[in-house]
């Protein structure tokens, strides 16, 4: 049979799937998320060995350390898997929620109702943990989903997949719910992002070159999780302290991560004041500065920023400084070079901050508070699958409600329309 | 300057505007739309003899009756799209709803806040009402949208734009809020759908060619308002009289519409006693029908329905009948051929209805009511810039709660993450 072929086959499967899926239970489908955590546990051993195919053969193909670091699995990795799943299982069901319902002056009543959209394709690099968490936050929203991981991880997502849709059938889940494209041709790929009958939505995880793929070869909706220019601007009444604070625990704490900061925007009368500060301490953590004219000015001998820099999300420890003449201009700056990502003030004048959380046109704006809170569940909300970096459907965390979509549904006695 | 540039230069100046739509007040918004109402009406005939020069090109080169009549403008058209921006003001302002709120155990103050999306692209064809009503409901939400609709209109089009634009900057509004695109070549269109920096969501208004046209070529989120393929069931249980007053108000009432119905669905043992009064009233006004083979057993003499009729949306007075052996039967119809727009059962069985409700994958679902209540506001949500097909984002009716879309702004007192 041909690829092609072979992936509608699949697909029609999981499309099936996904119509099932809205008549499970809550009750089933966490029970189902539940058995697959204590899979993963059961099946460390086997999960590890298929895991170490992968990591010998990216040592010899020459991936990078950071890639294999990524890649490898190992007993507390796969316990985080499980303990990921249980949390998803423990969280609010979010199918069935009456999101508005009214009644019109002719008798009809309408619901506003939550929905899971259907079919999700999911598009991953290197990360195995992502085939368990998609499959546990795609089951828990009444999704089917079709995962495509990358070739350098196979036999880890093959296993990891094996593992936990072995547990569905036993609860009257269809296995095709949780469906895995197994070839690593990227041929793959091209087919299954023109299935715009059989996947509603597309939502890639992975670098910049991946989304930016996805995004320009699919004819199915895609929601773009892309990269985290993050800005911090540190405006003339701020307290200082708490700005070197936020600065370090927003730089440092975890640099690869998309809601790290990569600028810091200063005010003018404060730069002289604060800049040296913030160099020592990030200096002490091995932070790499560039910085603009004005910066160089006050902190001599460090890198001067090019054009591209301000763009650029480093993921890596370097900070990019600017000086800004006030709020304006530091709004203008980060909604010209900005990802639209998380972005934060620090200061104690309350006009200024209500300008900036308004104006910067980013999913989420943070006053007084670094912008690490952008993820792992420290909104509330609960296991994300990602964070959307687009403005339609879904914005920054995307969780369980956010996997979701709605119908009308409208109850009458018999209305026409004159 | 190349086409290229010139609509690039020009999309800056819409994105500089879209962020500045944000700060005018409601109040503001509000007079200006009403203003651009005053001007329709003020300059009716200066539109109309635009207009006129449209009607005279599209009767030379040969255009359908039909598109010819969806192109003509009259004096009580244009009262009609004046109608409509009152409307449009009248409405609640949808910026600024504060979704939910919640407070974090570190303190944090978390707000999801609806705002604008930002630049609206919006593409359409022969009606020229729809520049006056999108330009209406951008302002009205806060959004700046570029419009580029068909050749056929382009002299009625350019003309409403200059009425409506000069009622922006007395106001303080931006004239480039409202943009247009004034060159007929299609190759503005590709160009367009590639300004993924400039703007942030496509709307196709038109026909199916169109839809799939820009949905093929965008590289911008596109969310589609598609055909409208939609069914009636009915079911053994129905109230006979109910179903034939709802067909025949989903068929004839305006066969031309997205929500008219194309398919009718009748379960086997009410077939031989409903068809035959149904077939009876659909013929008094006019309705071809065509039918499966069991409906051809009991209706002697029509078409026998080919599959691709199954898929098919007339927008005319042709219905195409099945019979199903019960619910599931018709909901795996619907769900297999539908456009999952609006489908309706009737049935006084309580149980069956909420199955065929439940399952019926479709933006809007009805239960002993005509489809034909999913647009002219019908659902009391204000007008619509369309009706969305899609699943994400929008679903049915999109007015202005769905021209919007949401950050969250995090309040805090130095919190970081430990």
């Amino acid at each position: 049979m041909l690829l092609k072929d072979k992936i509608i086959k699949m697909l029609k499967d999981v499309k099936e799937a996904s119509l099932k899926l809205g008549n499970i239970s809550t009750k089933d489908k966490d029970k189902a998320i539940l058995a697959m955590a204590s899979a993963l546990l059961k099946n460390t051993k086997y999960i590890l060995s298929e895991n170490a195919k992968d990591v010998a053969l990216s040592n010899k193909t020459g991936l990078s350390k950071a890639l294999v670091d990524r890649l490898t699995l190992t007993e507390k990795r796969i316990k985080e898997m499980a303990d990921s799943l249980k949390q998803v299982a423990s969280l609010k069901d979010p199918v069935g929620r009456i999101l508005r319902q009214w009644k019109r002056p002719n008798g009809l009543i309408i619901k506003k109702v939550s929905v899971p959209i259907g079919v999700i394709g999911i598009i991953y690099e290197s990360r195995p943990n992502v085939t368990s968490d998609c499959a546990g936050l795609c089951l828990k929203s009444g999704n089917a989903c079709v995962l495509r991981g990358g070739s350098e991880s196979i036999n880890s997502n093959l296993a990891i997949h094996k593992v936990v849709t072995k547990c569905l059938g036993k609860l009257g889940i269809p296995e095709s719910a949780v469906a895995m494209i197994n070839v690593t041709d990227r041929l793959a790929v091209e087919i299954l992002l023109k299935q715009t009958n059989l996947i509603d939505v597309v939502i890639p995880r992975g670098g910049e070159g991946l989304i930016r793929y996805v995004a320009e070869n699919s004819l199915i909706p895609v929601i773009k999780h892309y990269k985290g220019v993050c800005h911090l601007y540190v405006d003339k009444d701020a307290d200082l302290e708490m700005a070197l604070d936020i600065m370090l625990n927003a730089k440092v704490q975890r640099p690869g991560v998309c809601n790290a900061i990569e600028k810091m925007l200063v005010h003018k009368d404060i730069a002289r004041n604060f800049l040296p500060q913030a160099a020592r301490v990030l200096d002490d953590k091995g932070v790499e500065l560039r910085g603009c004219s004005e910066t160089l000015k006050i902190l001599r001998g460090i890198k001067e920023a090019k054009e591209l820099d301000w763009y650029e999300e480093y993921l890596d420890l370097i900070l990019t400084i600017k000086v800004v003449k006030g709020v304006d201009g530091a709004i203008s700056h980060i909604n010209k070079y900005g990802s639209r990502h998380s972005d934060a003030i620090v200061t104690k004048n309350k006009l200024t901050a209500e300008r900036f959380l308004k104006e910067v046109d980013s999913a989420c704006v943070y006053h007084n508070a670094s912008t690490r809170f952008t993820d792992g569940y420290q909104f509330g909300m609960g296991a994300e699958i990602g964070i959307s970096t687009d403005k339609i459907h879904a914005r920054g965390p995307m969780a369980l409600e956010e996997l979701c979509t709605y119908k009308y549904i409208v109850l009458g006695s018999g209305q026409t329309r004159s």
